[in-house]
């Protein structure tokens, strides 16, 4: 059993060169174009050529650099039946191609190619110059070389090409035991979610998987392929809430990336991304926009990529979902315990939530890995000692939910949310912070029905501070005279839900 | 984004007067009865007319105080359809009034009425002297000053009025997800509960939900309305286990007021409270007494008031419910490892149960909020670092939850509890904590019934002592010489449990 | 309330002797035929023979001892109903007795038989001389002296003598809210857990209770029996897993001892169990083979016993068990997002599963509880603090489930584990640390289908230290030059998966 640096065990053999036209720079080809270039002989083999080289024993595709610049590479796809939704590319980790050139680097008498090289059958006309690659060559058995890619260690900010689509893996049956779960760890107490009897008599077949459960499932989904490198989730906008999901439903999701802009320095973007998440039936239950800020794989060149997208300030009423089940004519407010209605909740208007709650770091672990969230600020407390905070930061959207879930005292007749039309994870929250929460009523929003309309609400969560008894700040002016948000300010959420009308 | 102080950017607006004769002290009137005593003229209005206004404008009712006495303010119910279940009143948060007022103190300029308000169709023939008020006017909207009233802070002693019915909101389905959580909350192994194959032997439809769980459903449900400002759970008596609960149940729970007893230095007060849960099918699934100290709202008056009610010191046989489908003629030690049965207890004996559990934060946190019990005393880490023990005091009830859990190891061939006589969480318990339990057999109860009979026990918590190894007193002497209870002994349960009889 | 010390009030009553012939040394007896030796003259009655009488006395059965030497005891079995399944019995607890001795000695005016003692209608004809006793006396009620044993607290290296056989109490009902408790805290992803239309291409009915779910169930179910008061949990071998288990399935767990090695010391031993899961239909749903380094009762004596079994290297490829009902033709690795297949994963290759994961002190207590694995080395905090490590050590199991979670990544068309070849918990692992895996791929075995092989592979756990970026051992030298795992490895689990072939 070797101890540490490479894996295998057998030495990867020698690659038998092919002969091709150079490729254009820029330009996608494949890694056996390219590796045609290469001048084979011991000791001649370049830095870049020997990534090229690899890139080929591990059946890739390569962005050709410029002169003297390695060559991007991306992964090629395996074949699949024609019948079968086939998911986009993912981008082969390019950092563990450079661990392998750094053993290489030190190696020089390491062989390269594999025996199991064989030449594809029929190479694309000429690489092609936009993309990504149609090449369906199969991934190449490991030799050493390809273990590490059989791995995903997340895309980058150069990653995730605007347009690109991807459909995430894993999709997930949601059952009445994550549901109990969501409870335990929020005490969410809203009647749809927990109450079947009150449920049914609104015309649901039995109690809904709570909303914001919805959207941590398909929040969790995207992580993997979205979001496992952000160095921060900056925003939602036009966050709408579909089709309601049942205790056995099975959620899928799917991101389509809307744009990116480069920092100005170069060494983070921002992508934005729209996910939709969808039952078995291919009902849409929940789709959002929301950008991220990404860590670029190369923060040594710029790009100055900047086609960031235009996102509503609001969602639109047309877009805001009523269930077609929904029937309020038997809506009890003794369930709920609420009192007010509609018409009730006046623009203007600060409802406190009163409690507070704390929160451990194996409740926030558990939540985000019930939705199957696996980014690493949350869970990695090894690798975060090192990291900006030392410790691992709560997944905002357990913030999102507590605080929601807080806000039941004083929203007890709302009935489900419709939309969220921006949100802002305004501070990091850790374990042993107590949450607040407070609603501002922005809008009463007529629906153009007699038995419930929307309310826009403000959801504010605040750590640390009971803004019903203390002073609380909401935003503040920095050294520069630039207004922030308090530091004891999480969550900035406006969103929009349905309530019952007075009758 | 107003950072303090009153909610809403809209001034409220002046009151329309209205003739009425003065309404005698003491006596519920509608606040529109008092406002009409007020002289409304710029400068003249005094603090406790501006409550009074304050209460016109949110559609309050009144109890009408003595001279100079700010009177107590009453919500008013809300219309509902005849046919439907009609909640009992919920009490305005005076609290939240007296927030208003500070505001109108400090801004006389404000006007107080809204334009919204419109003299109720009828009026009561004069107040009424007792109870709650009939009145069924709808509440008024917020036009800002009602923001605050929107959430609820909890009953003080006050507000707990014997006689007085609450109907608890947020009926709960208890579900097989939330017997997965009590099972890796308790490590609970009485099959009842987590073998299907046992419970059908045994006549029931598939598993049941565990005793407990239905009892720390029915509590949390009572929570918000009976004892979110209790100061301690003082102690139980006469509570009986009802029809048994499946799994897809929905449970529904009510509190009567029994009794209430002022300090003598007339800042806390004792309230007894009746409550009973139900399942979907109006069935009794159980019933308690418990009573409770708490927090006066106003400290500085002495009523005197002392109105205790009388509680059986054990469940009579006849209220022990024995489930009509159980049959014990299948019933397989096998499945739960007991080798003694009812014969074998002998009063006077002592089980230990062996193992020692120690109980984290989170645990205590997810345990509460899976019975969406809200108490702060559990959560709000914040406000408890200036509280009498600084840190969050966890559910007496999960502790019941964990002794009964380790006692399966000595009793487990119980089928199901059947009551508690009485009960007292004697001392708190706080995480980091390890509990430990034994059992003393007080009595053999007779059934009448050649297949089980019921047992009378002592369950005792101990923490971070291990009473089978070390020495553990149950009780000690105070320096005044009374009889209290060991600092470790965290629970002191009299409970009835069935049991088969030997075959 | 007796504050310690002995239970009951009453004092045990004076035995009714039973004259009978001197049993042989080593040989079964009932407790009665050794109290025939006794000469109850008061005064008279000699240390081991209280313990005789006290057995007689609660109706158990003696392996009579060498002149001097206590006798080791017995308890007999209840009576039952020919066609019940009837569970091997349990082997008192000689410390209990020791308890009551330990009384006796300071109370020497104790009488001790009990009048409710009854000679059985028929005794053995002889005594028996090996094996569990054949006979059939009702286990005694308390009197006090019994109760103690009514409590179980755990088997030691002497009582799981070869051959035993032990039918584990509490059959377990498997849900979907133990799935969803499963999900969170492991994060596992791996589909057929988790998405039931998935599950259902693949011929199943619905998702499948997660393969190591099951594992931790049978586990958890031995443990009040085998290894409650285990040392150490050393190893694994021939685990086989069997029919799917579905949510909604009830698992039965039973053990047969296999052999066992007293230590040279004679302190300690290790005892090699076989444990069967089945589901309610009887079907084998799992069965494995663990030794397990225990303490021994009497450290004082070496019996020298040495009856190690064979346990094979690997499971044999005709025990590895392809579900009948699978069905890979509707496989969709866009559901998984894998891109490797069986014939992409090569002998020696490495795979580095890139995430790590902080485990909290709650997490692992729920997850032991959820598997109702009660080993107090898990929980008991109190006793804790004088054990070796000072603290909780987490549980095994609950490593192999996170590193097998976080080997989604790179094995994500696994579709279930066939079985563990072996498995060492190499090192202990306790709340806070970081968990890391990594897998190395050892052989493709083919199982004679075109549609799926089978993969084995070394599942490898490192706490504290990434072993994708840092310098991580897998062995050292320790002082002596003997090869042993490095600190940080915790997990060396050596398992075969199904996967498919491409197509």
């Amino acid at each position: 059993m070797l101890a540490t640096g490479f894996p295998s065990g057998r030495a990867p053999r020698r690659l038998a060169p092919i002969e091709r036209p150079r490729a254009r720079p820029g330009c996608l080809v494949s890694a056996e174009e390219r590796a045609a270039l290469v001048d084979h002989r011991p000791g001649a083999v370049r830095r870049e050529d020997r990534r090229t080289l690899l890139a080929v024993d591990l059946g890739l595709a390569l962005v050709e650099g410029e002169d003297g610049r390695l060559p991007t590479v991306f992964e090629v796809q395996v074949p699949r039946p024609r019948d079968e939704v086939v998911p986009p590319l993912r981008h082969f980790r390019l950092e563990h191609l450079d661990q392998c050139l750094q053993f290489l680097h030190t190696h020089p008498e390491a062989p390269l190619a594999s025996p199991r090289y064989h030449p594809p059958p029929s190479l694309p006309p000429g690489g092609c110059p936009n993309g990504p690659p149609s090449l369906e060559w199969p991934v190449r058995g490991g030799e050493g070389l390809l273990a590490a890619s059989k791995s995903i260690i997340g895309n980058y900010f150069e990653d995730l090409t605007p347009g690109r689509e991807i459909v995430h893996a894993v999709p997930r049956t949601v059952t009445e035991g994550d549901q109990a779960l969501y409870i335990a760890l929020t005490a969410n107490r809203y009647p749809l979610a927990c109450d079947a009897e009150f449920a049914r008599r609104l015309g649901f077949r039995r109690e809904l998987v709570d909303d914001l459960l919805v959207f941590h499932t398909v929040f969790g989904k995207s992580v993997p392929d979205v979001s496992l490198n952000a160095v921060a989730n900056l925003g939602y906008a036009d966050v709408r809430f579909g089709v309601p999901v049942y205790p056995g439903d099975t959620i899928t999701a799917s991101t389509k990336v809307l744009g990116w802009r480069e920092s100005s320095a170069g060494d983070t973007g921002v992508t934005w991304v729209h996910t939709v998440g969808e039952n078995q039936h291919g009902d849409e239950v929940l789709s959002f926009i929301r950008w991220v800020l990404m860590d670029k794989r190369d923060k040594a060149t710029n790009s100055g990529v900047d086609d960031a997208p235009k996102t509503p300030a609001a969602v639109d009423a047309k877009h805001l979902h009523i269930p077609a089940e929904l029937d309020l004519s038997r809506f009890d407010s003794a369930v709920t315990g609420g009192r007010a209605w509609w018409e009730d909740y006046e623009p203007g208007e600060r409802i406190h939530h009163v409690e507070g709650v704390a929160i451990e770091e194996a409740e926030h672990q558990m939540a985000a890995r019930l939705y199957q969230n696996i980014a690493r600020a949350h869970f990695n407390a090894h690798a975060l000692k090192g990291s900006r905070f030392g410790k691992r930061v709560i997944y905002g959207g357990h913030i999102i939910s507590m605080a929601r879930a807080l806000s039941f005292n004083g929203l007890e007749n709302v009935v489900r949310i419709l939309a969220f039309n921006g949100g802002t994870h305004s501070n990091p929250t850790f374990a042993g912070d107590t949450v607040f929460a407070w609603t501002d009523v922005l809008e009463r929003i007529d629906l153009g029905r007699p038995d419930c309309g929307a309310l826009r609400l403000r959801l504010v969560g605040v750590k640390n501070s009971d803004p019903r008894t203390e002073e609380q700040p909401f935003k503040v002016a920095d050294d520069q005279g630039r207004e922030r948000y308090h530091p004891n300010v999480v969550l900035d959420l406006d969103y929009t839900v349905l309530i019952p009308r007075r009758r």
